[in-house]
């Protein structure tokens, strides 16, 4: 039996991991001077969080993240005709604003461990935490203006744009933690701030580095968009489902921090028996004063009634809808034939990921 | 006996109060209707932060602070020439870094009140204070860029500049509470971080968005950074000896932070007898497990032996030395009259200030 030919033979030989390498490889070394800019001890603590140290100080090599928002500013650079390098200051000043907001939330979620690391705030207190997510922030910016071209600062307002988002989203998923119910429409108007804005400005900011016009910039932010909430749809799957080996969290970890994540919010939506069963469950959980010492069990129960009520299914059709717009989005504009075939691989790569 | 008359006539008929009204009345709009950019509850918390409402949401009109920078950044226009209206977008965007350093700080310091009332993070919780100060921050950006100028584009980058130091400076004054000793030229460089780089800005933002050149607006930072380290000079003095009526901090508020402010480090430096007995007290309080529950007399000796020691006088002298830099800088350039009389005003207001 012949085997049937790949519809798009070009993105069947894209090499992710090579992608994401390059990303790596070039604003590393850009992103360590940033962090040596810092004075002591924010600089120690800066390069205890992106890996590059342990807690004693001594030089480590730790798993710094997938490093999808590099690739993705590099790429950006080529999809208007400039050298991947042209992208290298954003993805720089992407990175540090990603990595301003990891320190934060891990804070104001009390989050103890990220990539099986214990997090800044644990390692070095809170005020640490505070204070180096405060420099990261304002070096992202540094970074860009200090370019002082009229490009690198329509950049930097897209930038400023997107942070603004991604904190509206910390400030939405807080408050939804505390509210009994959640519409799924609210729950992805905030991971499109949360987890969406900053993608999308990762996705356009080489591109207005490299000279990109707006029509350009808004084509692939709306690309960067939708391939973020396919991210977090898939993250929203693996903070429950996740296995602990791979994601470096604890086993249902969004469910112990009563996360109203979509595959929660679309089973609490549902309607049916297990809906019901789960709405009782959880609006019981939010008054138990014994909630910090519920067994493996019962958070497999919870997990299992949303399964049961759909919620589970319902994300994962949502990721491949999200992942199909993203593509789609892709098709207004013109794009060097290989470019598009490596952010199609991206977006594959994003939905079918494990951690 | 004729009077002796004043050395500069117009310094004498400015009125320094209705300058910092103007500056108020001028920015508080447009600070308001930036505010209400922000999600639920952010845009909450900061109204209450600034002081137009209170804890439970009622409108209130509490002390909003001196507003001394926007006063600054609206004359700072018009030493440009520009009509002080143009500094307006300055003025708010260094209010909004000002205060995100304020929600930040105070968390981090653990203080629980500001101009007489609970800091945000004892009313709205630590989690909002990191999360709205982070919001302020973007905003100030926001705003800025907006404008779309090359000239906003380069106060933007001043800005950001400012508000780095602004962090490094949070950062030394943290590491120094944990250190014995620090030098007098530590503590200049921290507090010229810390105070002397925003208002700076302040000095120099609206002369940049009224089109100033490097010169120009180089002056007007030198003026401000000067103006800084004698304000800062002046607030270490208050938060020993200042009345907690008018401060709405608590009585030997610093000593009880174990501040290495100015009096302090100059007393430790000072030699003598009461230099050496404050070092062996402040050595051994530092190793206390019964510092929290210290007395008022306690506190009142410590601040005895600071002035005995002379770390009193010599602040005092600090700030009328850095207040007559910041008059002398100004010197290097051209400015409309009035607008050098009312620079050298104000800060004669910051030197006698008692709040």
């Amino acid at each position: 039996m012949p085997t049937v030919p790949p519809v798009n033979p070009a993105v069947d030989t894209v090499d992710v991991n090579a992608l994401l390498e390059r990303g790596r490889t070039l604003a590393t070394p850009v992103l360590r001077a940033a962090v040596d800019r810092l004075v002591p001890p924010m600089d120690t603590v800066a390069a205890y969080h992106f890996g590059w140290i342990d807690a004693e100080g001594r030089p480590s090599d730790a798993d710094g993240g997938k490093a999808v928002r590099p690739a993705l500013a590099l790429l950006s650079a080529e999809a208007a005709g400039a050298p991947a390098e042209t992208g290298i200051p954003g993805a720089v000043a992407v990175e540090l604003v990603h990595n301003f907001s990891l320190l934060h939330d891990d804070l104001m979620d009390g989050d103890e461990q990220r990539r099986h690391r214990d997090t800044v705030w644990k390692v070095h207190g809170p005020a640490q935490a505070i204070l180096v997510g405060d420099a990261l922030f304002a070096l992202a910016n540094e970074l860009l203006l200090e370019i002082g071209t009229v490009e690198a600062g329509r950049a930097t307002r897209r930038l400023t744009t997107a942070t603004r988002k991604l904190i509206d989203g910390q400030a939405q998923d807080i408050s939804y933690e505390h509210r009994e119910r959640v519409t799924v429409q609210e729950c992805l108007e905030m991971e499109g701030n949360k987890t969406g804005a900053l993608l999308a400005c990762a996705v356009s900011i080489g591109a207005v580095l490299g000279g990109a016009d707006d029509r350009l910039a808004d084509t692939l932010e709306s690309y960067g968009h939708h391939l973020g909430l396919a991210f977090q749809a898939v993250d929203d799957l693996l903070g429950i489902w996740g296995d602990p080996e791979a994601t470096g969290k604890q086993t249902w970890s969004d469910l112990r921090q009563r996360k109203k994540s979509l595959p929660v919010v679309a089973a609490l939506d549902a309607g049916g028996p297990a809906s019901k069963r789960l709405g009782e469950l959880l609006a019981a959980d939010a008054k138990s004063s014994d909630f910090e010492n519920f067994s493996e069990e019962e958070f497999a129960a919870r997990a299992e009634l949303i399964e049961e009520a759909g919620g589970r299914e319902w994300t994962s059709q949502e990721a491949r809808r999200q992942h199909a717009v993203a593509i789609e989005a892709l098709n207004g504009v013109e794009l060097p034939e290989h470019v598009r075939a490596q952010l199609t691989a991206l977006a594959d790569f994003v939905v079918v990921r494990k951690r």
